[in-house]
């Protein structure tokens, strides 16, 4: 009934618009103006006070403005008009600043948005954002605090804010797909090519991803489920599913007949796949030896075969290796029955790069690089108190060791004052061993066939760095303690505890790896425990011998 | 004279090939095999003891094993040509490893050459280093010992042997360009693409780069003094000068006759580049739209103009990014007047980003990514000596800190037990801090008007961590030394600590990060002396409070 008497569905839909404009919800605000008539919304924006008249008017867009206005009384409508030239006025400095491409202009584009949004211009952020390319949105996104960072989110469009997403870490990610009304969710979502929806769905919760995917209508839900069924982190995780397929035996004029048909080829398109009736990859043919090729020759003439197709289950590591060492753009991926199943294309290479880089990093810091950094304060603490109590236990036991020798300590104080040194020297000598080591692993120099060379030659240099430390820092201790003993304790003691760093900086990386651990993780805890251990061990200990 | 007489021309270079043997100059050896007459090559054979000719077999070739056989007596040949059934035995497995993709049959490969190597079958290496990718022998190159490493490297082609070099790190590469004829090394680059040799030359020492240079001539040589000319950091030394040109105003079928012209495109051409008459760049033109399209259209109607020109003095860093976040295959380089003066692919880019990681990785254990893993073990012991050197100056600042609180250390042994644990949960909390500030600058998360936010959020994290660890460890310690005091005083030291480890982790990248200097380099060193100094400071000092 109440849908048929248009004055209350305006009375409900401008009570609708009031809330969601006091909840910050600016897209049900859009979406709700856009269903009301002109003079309703007239109504309702007289019958508001200054400060939501003004909010609400930024949620306006310029076609709807000039319906709206000849409905208001003179008095609001010069004050709308007003603040809509404010707004307006640094629009060539917009027009200037259109995609920006160096760093110095970025960094102004991102002041303006943040300094329209501190000024509640909300439409002047949201002109801004049509003009910022969706990384640069995400960049900005990551760098605001979660209050602000909702209100420029709001103001995105949909069609753009599937693609914003695909390029945040995922705690922010999964934060703002939640803001987002599920049918706006969804609807962004089709304007993104499949291999990002993919990975937008992976690094979705999971409620949110089935939502996406039971959204996705006929074939693209089929190429879809297919590409989900394959693990993140192998070449069917980064593939898309639309590789362009041509038979070896026609001629370049029927393929280019055919292209011209699909009018529009996938982005990132460097080359035609070579099927055989079965599906079976047969070979490559570039677009740059299509467009230089006669249009009587046959594909078969053209194409390249020295590309193997990729197997799919291919851990993505060795993938992005391939496209490194080959200087490829695009790769096809093949099922065990060399069947094509999809293409790898090198955007995907380069964000998977990117990301193992900074992953690796942040994990020697035992952070989550998923993590938001503006994230609550309760959330950041937890995940870093796990490294901090992991940390507790190593140095613990180093406590331990050195409450064994509180005798001695008793004996001679001094030696408090310089274990510290023994075991600092020990620390960074193994982990320049084992940084040396991990990356020998990952770049695949290091071998069975060269390991006792690369022991020998670590070792050498221990014993070179040892004997140079030991002898230095023994003497300096001589002239400040004025005793021959501690300095030849404290020599001795280094050296043994550089030649220890060293073997565990091989050890342990080569005993990880073998174990499956990553060692560039878990290696470096493990290396300043021993290196903590050993050094304590062998000053306190050579001390207590020399004493007794 | 001496020119003219064949026989002693023929003992002089029979000489030279001996000396060329014995010095491990196979590729010299092979030159001058080339200029003899088999029948003299035979004579000299059979002069040879067994193993030396075993070796000189090695660098015959096919060819010109059949034309020398002839020419021997029944029973060298005998024995020459069961070496040769040896080495052609695994002939099946040579072909079914042709290009492998997958690891664990790469690694085969390897090995294959590694024990081709061992048994002295030059020959086969050679035919195994011929299918082996160009990146994957500078690979296998940079897992040998240095003396292997000559001997593969000497049967290396020369037409690879460039390509080969672009590979390697740049200790290795200029050791072996030494290695070379400056003539095979001239030679040899004469294959590689402009960009490949501008990377080569800025990375071999001054004298070897300027030979290389000299020996360029014509249209090659003007362009490659003018990349040479751009900082290798930038956008000018990421670019080839090879970007195809064309005019807005023509029709496709224009365009396309003139590529047939050209034969071949440039690798990794995705787009041509639409210019003005005096050069300017106006947009792109990509190959898939050129393929789709009618050829009466024109380019003006098919060109997108949505991508500027990067400004060839952009840092690389920022070029990378920009690759990343457009999805760029490849992108125009301009001048300041907007002229079109090459173009970047992202191959390069790709090079460039994991360069940058391996470097960063690197650079925090005080080590030089350019170095040889299995290089003299002298040099290795220098770079890394430099870098205990700096600690051992922070260890001496920590332990003159201690010294100051002899005297409460002598009163309470206890507390050198448990001044390790102080220093070290700092350390880890601070290196967290620390890592997460320096990624949010790489990545621009980080910026002027979002730092109080940070600070309050880091602070924030460290009050609860350091409560909680204070607590923790204070509880532990009452109930290891069965004293309250000291728990109390471990658990305050260490609340402070986190404190100052979180406003240190903060403070430090800011601050060099404003002085130039890159804090990931140095970030590490200088924010361990903070937690070090700081922890035994507090600790000991409120012991010693506690105790008077």
């Amino acid at each position: 009934m109440e849908e048929r008497d248009p004055s209350s569905r305006a009375v409900t839909d401008s009570e609708h618009i009031i809330e969601a404009l006091s909840e910050g919800k600016n897209k049900r605000v859009r979406k709700l103006l856009a269903r009301l008539h002109p003079a309703k919304i007239a109504a309702l924006i007289e019958r508001l006070d200054e400060e939501r008249r003004a909010a609400l008017w930024q949620q306006v867009d310029a076609e709807l403005e000039e319906r709206i206005l000849p409905h208001l009384r003179a008095e609001p409508r010069k004050q709308l008009r007003e603040m809509d030239q404010e707004d307006a006025a640094p629009a060539a400095l917009l027009d200037a600043e259109a995609m920006p491409l160096a760093k110095h202009s970025e960094q102004g584009h991102l002041q303006a948005i943040r300094e329209a949004l501190a000024e509640g211009r909300l439409k002047r952020v949201g002109k801004l954002l049509h003009r910022t390319h969706p990384a640069k949105v995400a960049g900005l996104l990551e760098a605001l605090p979660p209050g602000e960072r909702r209100a420029v989110w709001s103001m995105v469009e949909t069609e753009r804010a599937g693609k914003v997403l695909t390029f945040l870490h995922e705690e922010i990610c999964a934060g703002l797909a939640k803001d987002l009304d599920p049918d706006d969710l969804a609807a962004s979502a089709q304007f993104l090519e499949l291999d990002d929806l993919v990975d937008l769905i992976q690094s979705l919760p999971s409620d949110i991803g089935a939502r996406l995917l039971a959204a996705t209508g006929g074939r693209r839900r089929q190429q879809l489920e297919a590409l989900l069924s394959y693990p993140e982190d192998t070449a069917g995780g980064l593939m898309n599913a639309d590789p362009i397929e041509v038979r070896a035996d026609v001629r370049v004029g029927t393929v280019l007949r055919y292209l011209r048909l699909l009018d529009e080829l996938p982005p990132q398109t460097d080359m035609l796949m070579v099927v055989d009736r079965t599906g079976r990859y047969q070979g490559g043919l570039r677009l740059s030896s299509l467009v230089t090729a006669d249009t009587q020759e046959r594909v078969t003439d053209l194409m390249f075969t020295d590309l193997e197709g990729i197997p799919v289950d291919m851990p993505a590591a060795e993938v992005a290796q391939l496209f490194e060492d080959l200087d490829l753009l695009s790769a096809p991926v093949v099922d065990d029955q060399q069947h094509l199943v999809g293409r790898i294309t090198v955007d995907d290479v380069v964000d998977r790069i990117r990301e193992e880089a900074d992953r690796s990093v942040m994990q020697m810091a035992g952070l989550n690089q998923e993590a938001d950094t503006f994230g609550p304060i309760l959330a950041g603490s937890r995940s870093r108190a796990v490294w901090l109590g992991i940390n507790l236990v190593t140095a613990l036991l180093a406590a331990g060791v050195i409450s064994r020798f509180e005798a001695t300590l008793q004996q001679l104080v001094a030696l408090a004052v310089l274990m510290p040194i023994v075991a600092s020297m020990g620390g960074i000598a193994g982990s320049q061993t084992l940084t040396l080591v991990i990356r020998g692993l990952a770049l695949g120099q290091i071998q069975r066939g060269n390991l006792r060379l690369l022991f020998t030659r670590e070792m050498g240099i221990s014993v070179i760095n040892g004997v140079l430390w030991a002898v230095v820092i023994g003497l300096l201790v001589f002239a400040w303690f004025n005793s021959a003993m501690l300095g030849g304790i404290i020599g001795a003691a280094i050296l043994v505890n550089l030649l220890c760093a060293a073997a565990a900086g091989l050890a342990i990386p080569l005993l990880l790896n073998r174990l499956g651990i990553d060692p560039a993780l878990a290696g470096g805890v493990i290396l300043t425990t021993v290196t903590d251990v050993m050094g304590f061990f062998a000053f306190l200990g050579l001390a207590t011998l020399w004493l007794a």
